[in-house]
């Protein structure tokens, strides 16, 4: 137990290090803050700044390519232990999400407040109120959710998915993605990752669909998990579609159609062999109760769905319902993956490989071990600075 | 922080002195278990007892009267710290909560298989282990839940409340039910009862309904909530009496028609001035996504549906479908209500008396204080034994 003692000492040098190592931080204090001995007297204090990640690969969907993806890196310090935090912004999703410029005016605000929540550990009401604070800014709310939930685990000595009560050892599989590519590119690509992942993840949805499934074929049988991303805009279409990817040796089916086809989708689900999850469909808790009977499960991911706290919600709130869980996320750094992977051991599918496509991650933390999820033992997410 | 070592310590010596006091527990080992350093080397141990209660007064539903309530003691034994649980079983309710016999014999099978978990902390596998052990005995699972929160907890240092993300400062006044009675007997407990309380309970659903409203209304102008155990049987009585309650200064419904008049319920409910709980109609998580539309908000009660876990999980869900929430109990000792209680500040109304109406309390724990339910700061679900 004398390790926890030391582990708060060790905290705030490495937040004291943090503070001199980058001149990036905004309104940090030059005072290191004193370590209150009943860890109660202090105030949080927020800081945030803009981050881009440059990503390993040129990222293509069904409607553009990049190269870099808008990010904000967020920091809660209370009596000298820091929470990390992070917004991924994919431009695609900016109207959920936000921007780099909206987030930061959000976090801006969110710094003026926060430390007039005196306990940190009251997530219920910290968070709610922070998230009537804004309509839109869905990562914003997320990097302070993570923040927080790093913060406190850290102030608790546990890991998330201890104080949730889970197994790490339970942790999945993660499928990693093969982008939609030339069919060279694609059969390099699946070479690279096939010794290395035990769930491949392929993006359809356009005219060439089958001869991408046929291209990976020729190189690994392993499962594959699709994502549609709301291409098939025909139901039976569709169907046969699914029916031939289950040939394929093809387990699950992410988004087949578009979100306002509500009941053709449920149709699909209906006659699938194949899981049918909600990603497009669906962004935060309140979304879940339509789709039951519409999908076979949900996508959860926390830069949509504001965070971890609400995730979790999610997944309770799916499984009380009948469905089936994934997780997934953007890209982002090891920060939001290892937030995202400690309810990991409770899904069915999980599609964490954000940090892997990035060139310039900051943390340590959540590792992909012979294809498997392995969480840190470490408290809060588990992230330590690189 | 040094104070978690003192109090693993403490709560040891606890422990030693537990079990020399009373010749009641069965199995319990002779030698005080050494405390482990890592705190993980030990194995689970669990003991049980059947314990009846004592009512302070005679107990009166609809169709019966009582002066005891069956229950079993539960506590779960590891690296010396103990963690308490209970059963308690009304004998109306015993089919789906289990009687002192069958719980014993339940009881008596996760004694034999409790020690091949490793780790008490991953609460989501081995509860749903003993969930499958049996169909029924409700109140049995929910004594080894409410034991492992509490031997959790106490690992953790941290009290349930706190590990949920609440604010103890808002946990709300609790109910205090007035039984079906004389008309003399009503004013008189009304009397004992109304400045102790800021909200009181009137069990109604027989034919003399508004007489007994009457009757509380000539001591006393506090807020009623009614709980009807599905007494009204015609849909447009039941309206007419709700409408009339909603006069006399009442703010909710419970259970105002039978389970089986699921239509009238809805109808009764669409049309209400006042919110409408289920009761009856709900057991468990599984129950709640069909009672949407049926009822304004859920009654949970630990007792039926398995414990601390599925009950918060069932007012997560029940949130996420728009509902609202009241917490309930059984007559039972301060270890259930104190149990019931760290979830009670997110809740819309509680109605944890249980513990005020024995007369042989073993807990001290959660109190109420001014009408108001009052947390304890002690970890797991804050009970120390009388």
């Amino acid at each position: 137990m004398s390790t926890r003692r030391d582990f708060l000492k060790k905290t705030a040098l490495g937040a004291a290090v943090t503070m001199l190592g980058t001149g990036q931080i905004k309104a940090m204090p030059l005072e290191v803050p004193a370590i209150h001995k009943n860890g109660r007297t202090g105030k949080m204090r927020l800081t945030f700044f803009p981050y881009e990640l440059k990503l390993q690969h040129v990222f293509t969907v069904a409607t553009y390519s990049r190269t870099t993806t808008p990010d904000v890196q967020v920091e809660i310090e209370y009596d000298g232990i820091v929470g990390y935090g992070e917004a991924s912004m994919p431009p695609y999703l900016a109207k959920e999400l936000g921007t780099v410029e909206s987030v930061c005016e959000f976090l801006g605000r969110v710094q003026k407040v926060i430390g007039e929540f005196k306990d940190p550990t009251q997530l219920e009401d910290i968070l709610l109120y922070i998230d009537k604070m804004d309509e839109g800014n869905a990562a914003g709310k997320t990097a302070v959710d993570i923040a927080l939930h790093d913060l406190v685990g850290k102030m608790f000595g546990l890991p998330w998915y201890k104080i949730w009560g889970l197994d790490p050892k339970k942790a999945p599989n993660t499928t990693f993605t093969i982008g939609i590519d030339t069919a060279d590119m694609i059969r390099q690509k699946t070479k690279e990752c096939a010794d290395k992942f035990n769930i491949l993840k392929v993006k359809l949805g356009r005219d060439n669909d089958k001869e991408i499934i046929e291209t990976v074929r020729t190189v690994t049988n392993l499962p594959i998990a699709i994502d549609a991303n709301q291409g098939w805009k025909d139901k039976r279409q569709a169907l046969d579609m699914i029916l031939w990817l289950k040939e394929k040796g093809i387990v699950m089916i992410e988004q087949p159609m578009p979100k306002t086809q509500i009941d053709d989708i449920a149709w699909v689900t209906e006659q699938s062999p194949l899981p049918v999850f909600a990603d497009e469909s669906i962004q935060r808790l309140k979304d879940i109760v339509s789709l039951k009977g519409v999908f076979s499960g949900i996508n959860i991911k926390l830069m949509k769905c504001t965070g971890m706290r609400e995730g979790f919600k999610m997944l309770n709130t799916a499984r009380a319902l009948g469905m089936k869980v994934m997780v997934g996320c953007m890209t982002e750094t090891s920060c939001a993956t290892s937030a995202a992977a400690q309810f990991s051991p409770a899904v069915d599918f999980a599609d964490l490989d954000g940090n892997l496509l990035i060139a310039n991650d900051r943390f340590d933390g959540m590792k992909v071990v012979k294809g498997k999820i392995t969480l840190p033992d470490r408290p809060g997410i588990g992230v330590v600075k690189l």
